[in-house]
């Protein structure tokens, strides 16, 4: 897939939701009523559509969080594949245990010890399908219909997906520049509690949060557990990008800590490959089994064969010097983004500059609503993902996700050109509109 | 791992359950208030505690039902593998669709056909995470707390631990030799009916049945598609061992004929490799899309690697000529543990003949419990399943499993003869307690 030329063909959004939406409602099958409560919660995500969308050759995709894999040893890996599957088949093409293999297990610990979590034992980390799965995991193991979830305003679209499919009501906290505010946090916790809410926990994203960029400082993180602890809830921590800090040292993860008022997830989706959908959950040991039989529950066990690749890439490859390529790749297209945005981007806009990880977050005056703006940015070449995605609230968003991971720096400095124009007129518009 | 010699030192399973209950009963942290009601339902596998055990060296286990894969070809797999990841590594290691490549779904349909599904449509299939994730899906669509699946008696015990975590009320129906008796199951659904009940879904294994290795007969399959379409009951229908029959021609799926009121479910874990958990579900045009995305919503996608290692097996490998290699392997292991029960088990003892599949199904007196049994049973230096495993009902059951897949035909019958004095006796001291 190119994304240099621009194909005039290119299908409108609009389109596609619209016979989505009719595919929905024009069913009238005696089936319908069948549907339990909660299947009404499980929507079409918007990602995914942009997703879609954003394959088309010819456009410069700023919307996908995909990794940047070009850089990985393929052939390598693939005789790494070869002989597991050649020596140890009848291993990795049998069923496994539902935790886990102990070797991946053993290493995870090494993993998030190089993060600052220095007293994780094997037996309470539970291998995942992607940390996504996790996600799904913690919800259906604490969450009744009608309790609550409280999340990062903005928050990974995925996540929403999985909690409202329980019928949570997820409640958003807004951020400032140093993440997650704990006054905000403990205020809306107090107001919950006193209206009689079940609160389960809080699903954070402390490090470069997708979609903001955002990091949660760290004089902040032991004060948002305490807030968390006093109220009994617990933190869902999810840690994707920790180790894709682009300078420095990364900030010890809430967990580290706290062993006993975190659930941490971890991922190797974003530090070796996605496709294989392995992730893994450090759970306190006295929520372990409830979370490892759930987990068991929904697919038995995660497939050896991507556990043992795992595994191997671990054991015998660079896989450090390989998140120090990487950190530096992402480093310098972050940097390709944030001197786009300086140069093209009209008076009104401002953005995230993160520290790390695969997004900036993008603010419009607040009287533009980014949504109707995508379908003239594909008109104009370009891609992004509207804010409304990133929070549970249906309303307007004068918000939008860029991401800079998969897509080359010149790339990017032209996705940022062609969408310069089509957010100025917004912003023109608006301007007119509220002079008349 | 040998299964000939028997280790004096095997630990006995009542010690590892009273550990798993005692670790469920000391917590007192606080966090324990936050669970949800349906994590209570969620409970350790009695079928996962015995395969641990059964891993032990000496004891013969005729506990797991794990397919055989010593005679896949695993040097030429590993070299495919290597191939996939070598050359198409940035689609097998990155991202892929929520509803599985389309290319295996394709392929899908041709597997289907063989099995007398002639219309299914790619696009009407979602991959899964194995068939468990399917059925964990189907749940999760269609069950409102307290709703009614109906299952066989006996049944899958993954399929009853995913329905369970959803506070189903899971309502067994009686089989005979022909599988599940119809009048049964329309007498049930009328009385639960009149009740009030919602009823949402008919869970069935027509074919080879697990545990039983009972097969619905040809004549009962279209009228029990139409006592449950009938009253608006949609049919679950599982076939992981269709293309295992040890003769004759497959009996076409009830899928074939119905194709509105039937979801089906498929796996590669019996015909390939469990390690993989590659499944798929064929769904119903009207239900298709809510099925695909709460699909979507548990995992983001199945791994694009395993899916392509699938897809090349199909395409390039002689894959019917290995299921013709697994159905003679597996009926030559029946026709062993056929035998054994013929030369070895005692008066009062019956069990059933399946067509193909994994597992005969012992029946003693009634007045036997099989669950005590199996500490006696390891003492002998052989494992089954306790029946009571696989009904909902956590009664006692004079019933057990016996799965013939993954021993050697000799070891079957050497399992046999250890299992035999250990019935006999439980049945000799229930006819002495009875004279009493």
């Amino acid at each position: 897939m190119t994304h240099e030329t621009l194909d005039a063909g290119t299908k409108l959004p609009a389109e596609a939701i619209d016979a989505i939406e009719r595919a929905a409602t024009a069913a009238t099958h005696p089936h319908e009523e069948l549907f339990s409560a909660r299947a009404a919660n499980i929507k079409q995500s918007a990602v995914r559509d942009v997703f879609d969308i954003s394959m088309r050759p010819g456009l410069v995709s700023l919307a996908g969080g995909n990794p940047y894999l070009q850089s990985l040893p393929l052939e390598k890996l693939g005789q790494t594949a070869a002989r597991i599957i050649a020596e140890d088949g009848m291993t990795a093409l049998q069923y496994g245990g539902g935790q886990g293999t102990a070797e991946l297990r053993q290493q995870v610990c090494a993993i998030m010890a190089a993060e600052g979590i220095m007293d994780a034992q094997p037996e309470n980390i539970v291998i995942t399908a992607g940390s996504q799965s996790a996600q799904d995991v913690a919800t259906k193991v604490f969450c009744n219909p009608g309790d609550v979830v409280l999340v990062e305003n903005p928050t990974y679209v995925g996540a929403l997906n999985t909690f409202e499919a329980y019928q949570v009501q997820v409640e958003p906290i807004e951020m400032d520049d140093d993440g997650l505010v704990p006054e905000l946090l403990e205020a809306r916790i107090a107001a919950l509690q006193s209206e009689g809410k079940s609160i389960k926990f809080l699903y954070t994203i402390p490090n470069f949060n997708n979609p903001s960029g955002i990091t949660l400082a760290e004089a902040r993180r032991q004060q948002i557990v305490d807030i968390c602890r006093k109220a009994n809830i617990i933190v869902l921590e999810d840690n994707p990008y920790g180790l894709l800090r682009f300078d420095g040292h990364p900030i010890a993860p809430m967990r580290a800590a706290n062993p006993d008022d975190v659930i941490y997830l971890g991922s190797f989706s974003k530090i070796f490959a996605p496709g294989l959908r392995i992730g893994w959950a450090l759970v306190p040991a006295h929520l372990q089994r409830r979370f490892y039989l759930a987990s068991e529950a929904v697919t038995l066990c995660p497939p050896p064969l991507n556990q043992m690749l795992v595994s191997a890439y671990l054991r015998d490859y660079d896989w450090q010097g390989q998140v120090e390529t990487y950190r530096g790749l992402y480093a310098e297209r972050c940097n390709a983004l944030l001197s786009a945005l300086d140069e093209y981007m009209p008076a009104g806009v401002s953005w995230t500059r993160p520290d790390g990880g695969f997004f900036v977050w993008v603010t419009l005056p607040e009287a533009v609503d980014t949504y109707p703006l995508l379908k003239k940015a594909i008109d104009a070449g370009v891609v992004f993902i509207p804010g409304a995605a990133f929070s549970p609230a249906d309303g307007p968003s004068n918000k939008l996700r860029l991401a800079f991971s998969a897509v080359p720096p010149d790339t990017i400095a032209e996705g940022v050109r062609r969408l310069a124009p089509v957010l100025a007129e917004a912003i023109k518009a608006t301007t007119e509109g509220a002079a008349l």
